[in-house]
């Protein structure tokens, strides 16, 4: 984990949180007492970000951290995931930041877990999308392969997405993929989104790498996998559920995109419990 | 609003977004192309987050957003919600950042509209907590004071709340309620969390301006409540979902805080359809 | 004391004092060469900042302070406070920036204390206002506290103040206090500044929590109070100095806040003497 | 005056005064409310910074000033300096850090015009020194040179000044002089500190071309100057105040530094009196 | 362009090169002086930076210019690129800036374009490197496309390149590519570096993408294009300059990479004339 | 050397380079692995910038680098410079902005050498100028010194330089020196910038420390020196490249400033290799 990127995300949690001091310890505890809390989980999940729970800590200084898992392991109802140790003001003042960043970052790699579950036995692996809560991206795409998904692009910057829009303006799904190639197609694929068979085999024809198939009827998903035949990755996107996901299973995907996994997921329950 | 704090938020996620550009659209759209859209609500809700919508485009520019409603207004599915025209490059580059911030914010305030009405017809209200994603605290609050709930304690600056490591590391709830007092009771409640109902007994013998029922049954929040009889503001905390909810409306609590509301609430499904 | 921030404040004056190094000491001292200095006080008062003076050095790296006195303690002209030793060419480059802090925040101290001590006898306390230097208010409001000194609110956003616009805004004071009470009471308590004792008796009649008697004669000043017989706090306000401190000294007030402590102090001569 | 760095010192106080926003104006205002006030004067003085109080209200914007003077103006006692008017949340929010940076730099502009007016009649030169509140450098500079004081170097990077550390360092001023005019002498004058008559033959000989006479009584100024005769610029440093400048009215020093003309100056006392 | 991330650079830009403003042009100028300016070429070079070169401008204020050209046209000796008109004192502290960022990025821009003509008649297209200044790769690898040149991947975050230490740490080119593309594959081509025709072959059978031949002589590397025979896309890396990349002309190349064009270039001589 | 502002020039250079991670290395190489490698010169040359080397990895953490040269020695082809041994990760992560960073700085240090050697034997000294890549000043100029130049001015703040829109601007060399002088005099040397010998002669008579000739052939140049005789600084500016110091050798000249140093130079090539 880069440790450069990640402190200015904690910097400025603690910047929102103790913008004068933690005015509650700071009044009422010793400075040099020492205190003991043990990290543990309330209910069945998957760990992700204890290295950014102990840069908290190294953060504030005093406090020590002792994991007994590691990101990605199975933690289950009122497990002990952790011992805390260490000066009290700064145990207390970075409780609630570190469970935070840890809470969420497990949540989403719970319910990647659980989703991926939806497509064992088929090859088809699940993908998250861009839509992060702004200012957790590397975070919350971190959770996801923690999880046992598989990152989509990172940014606009590093993926190729042909949309509507963009065929429009160049005049059709070939000029479009030539010219993309043409600029960006060194180290990148060429993605091309479609909504119907239509448009699948012009972008066949135009030589995409990647064809997304978005908000198609499982019916028109199949033929189009037929279609390509493995001259194109597939990705199927839109309204991603786990219902949909089993229902989806075993169609031949190559990938499924599932936006909820970062917009809509719940944080895990996870609290630190004062010895 | 404040631009100045939220200007930050939102070019730390063009950052993220675009390093390098937008690849795509940079590459295949003329920089003169216009283009008109409709942001369109696909379920019910409460609508959030307009000004930081508006806030996005204005930062990239050359791209103007025509809004039919208000923060706080409820939106049903279909529903147009605004018109935005302009610059083809910067309406799609900014059109995913735009729409995490207005999701997220609206999904904040659907679900805490929804928990209010849980508690209709009692004078309870509903209070938000610290439990919000890092770096998106003020944006949160903010939608949850949209949906209808108060906003505790901002950060641990702003409020004095004495738990179980600060009552014994001063000795008792009495010598810590005034200690606090006597430093931070100018501008500020003194707030203590209690378990029990002797512990209920002795914050209302130290004179607590705010007493925290944490994590009890409601027949002790019923006595506790009985105990206090109005001689200081009670919050009931822990666990808080719409079912619990219900079951509290009515018992004569002030205030019930629920993390959820900024923990695990799921985004609100908007989008762009551009024409 | 809260590195996190007040790093950032200090390397804002490092850029300040040597944006391309300390052209004097770099060009001239070998950069193995050790420095012994003692840092004296050269004037009585009471000494406050030691953290951030501490700060300084360990920043630049290879010096160590060692502080034979604490925050808050008296000290004598002549006094020795501490010893510095270290890397001369990184003694001397903090040298300036490391007493900038310590002479500022020491001399608000002494201000406070000798202020603290007119009202020596009777209950009322000093109280800091708003009226700090941009960028220093944290530290600032922290010497205040080691003066002996009360924070009033750290900023607009953590105390409610309702002024005459906020009262003509909503239509008086009783719905001004109510209002505000609805949406930011349950952690603050609602203050009302009043000029006049008709304006005491609406305060204490729409229920104010606090009542800032501001620009009031002494005369007024005790109605005021015997008015208010203990139903609100009371603060006052407006151009205090050390001769009317004096002069309030017993008339029953709760709170007296002072403006100059913070916009008008004189540093205390603290100097470091290389030996 | 260079708003890129004003308004990043300004937005720092935006970020101190209300990260959460100004809970009291925005709870009991409409957005929509005009409000106009008078900058007003309370006492006589010097006035500087008019540039950044306009700032302060363009980055909050709809609010305008129009000034009735100019830095550098003297203002008499109950004078309106401007008219402000615009969105009455705003002026406001922003009409505490307005006051501070006005009040501040009015603060220092009025002192150092009456510390230049006792070196009136002779040629004599004010200086401001290093002695600055940390992050306020660049206005502090500033508001020296409207009261009619000259900047001493800005900081560590632009000024050679040799001290004692640095002559031992080198062993003698004479090599210390050569060495530093070697590597920075091209647009930089040498400047050396001295403490006795012997001190300042040898910076004489060593070529300096300003020499620092460092605390010496009057007498030995004198003798200091007449030795110098001209073939060094001369500053005087050490202690300074009002009734010191006077006693060296005439002794025929170039300059004379002051240090409390930026760590001991109290704040102008203006204020915004709404209308 | 990208303003947002362009006015950080122009920003720091300034803070390096006025830090207390322009000591000359604000003591000697007139705050309302204008000033016409011209922008000349002094030698014949491709023209890359206009929109950065404005930026500065209208960052600093109250300055407009009048491009005569367009990014990515030649530039003759003499020619007059634009008109600068504006206040004198932003024109001339902003000149330098303005400047070094105009005359680097039409360095590369003219650099690129007589490099790439070295390539002319052949399919083989110019890639830059990572080797670009820090601070300034965005700007840097967008003037090398000005000049007709393609970009390599922006960051290590956005291609896989698979070196010699990737591959003994996996054990070997098939795992390696493997694991990489299963993680990183979707959007992502896997590039894989080699130094023999072994190891070419290798990589063939692992279904590299793209295949780097590093530092290979000009036969090995023909025998190295044959075998690979269009089966994935080729790189020539290493020491590329002018004369070897018309040797390598016609070879049957895809891409050829040069760290010159960001490592070592020269400025393009141009200057601005005051009228 | 300074390492706050180095740092924050090493974290924009991470920023740019693995905003989201090596994808590579990290999908790759297990995190306990380490590696040896060597730097090594590929080339003749000075080295500078071994702190920054050194600093890149010290702020990435777990590698160390053992240096067996000084910056400013002249290293030879195929020597090793350095020892770096550690964290595979982190090792790889940093080698390009390691390498960007001391390449560039050698570079500069390389020409600097060579360049003052076409001035041996005479007094001359070489100046480097502002001439620089934005938000690499401090570094570039640090080079400069490394090779055994001088440093200009490092920014417009520190340096008075009065040229032709100065002198119109109030009315001729004399006004402008005197001016520029009671200014900003009192540490900073006057120069101005002329063209003829008769704009000298003003100069002179106007008594300006330092004198620029600007783009004088070398005959009127020589008469200008012959003119001056001592009684200013000089220097010589306009396109100067190594054959046009080879003729100016001997000419009298104090000071010889060029721009390429710093706008025109090419990387040393240093490159490490893993053992």
């Amino acid at each position: 984990m880069n440790y450069v990127f990640v402190d200015e995300i904690i910097k400025r949690a603690f910047a929102e949180d103790f913008p004068y001091g933690d005015i509650t310890s700071e009044s009422l505890i010793d400075p040099c007492t020492m205190l003991d809390a043990a990290l543990v989980c309330k209910e069945d999940g998957v760990i992700a970000g204890i290295e950014v729970f102990e840069r908290v800590y190294a953060l504030l200084g005093d406090v020590t951290c002792q994991f007994f898992y590691k990101d990605g392991e199975t933690i289950r109802h009122n497990q002990k995931i952790a011992k805390i140790t260490g000066n009290a003001i700064n145990l207390l003042k970075g409780e609630r930041i570190a469970l935070n960043f840890i809470q969420r970052l497990s949540g989403i790699a719970s319910m990647t877990r659980k989703y991926t579950e939806a497509l064992s036995g088929c090859h088809t692996k699940l993908l998250d999308t861009r839509k992060t809560t702004p200012g957790m991206r590397y975070l919350e795409k971190y959770a996801v392969t923690i999880g046992g998904g598989v990152n989509h692009r990172f940014s606009l910057s590093d993926g190729i997405l042909i949309k509507d829009n963009h065929i429009v303006a160049v005049g059709g799904i070939k000029p479009a993929v030539e010219k993309a190639r043409s600029l960006h197609g060194f180290v990148r694929k060429i993605e091309v989104e479609v909504e119907t068979l239509e448009m699948v085999k012009e972008a066949l024809e135009a030589g995409a790498d990647i064809i997304m198939l978005d908000n198609m009827d499982i019916d028109t998903m199949k033929k189009a996998v037929a279609l390509i035949d493995g001259r194109a990755m597939t990705e199927c996107s839109g309204n991603i559920n786990f219902n949909r996901l089993q229902a989806l299973n075993g169609i031949g995907l190559d990938f499924i995109s599932c936006g909820s996994l970062t917009h809509s997921y719940s944080s895990l329950d996870i609290s630190l419990r004062i010895i």
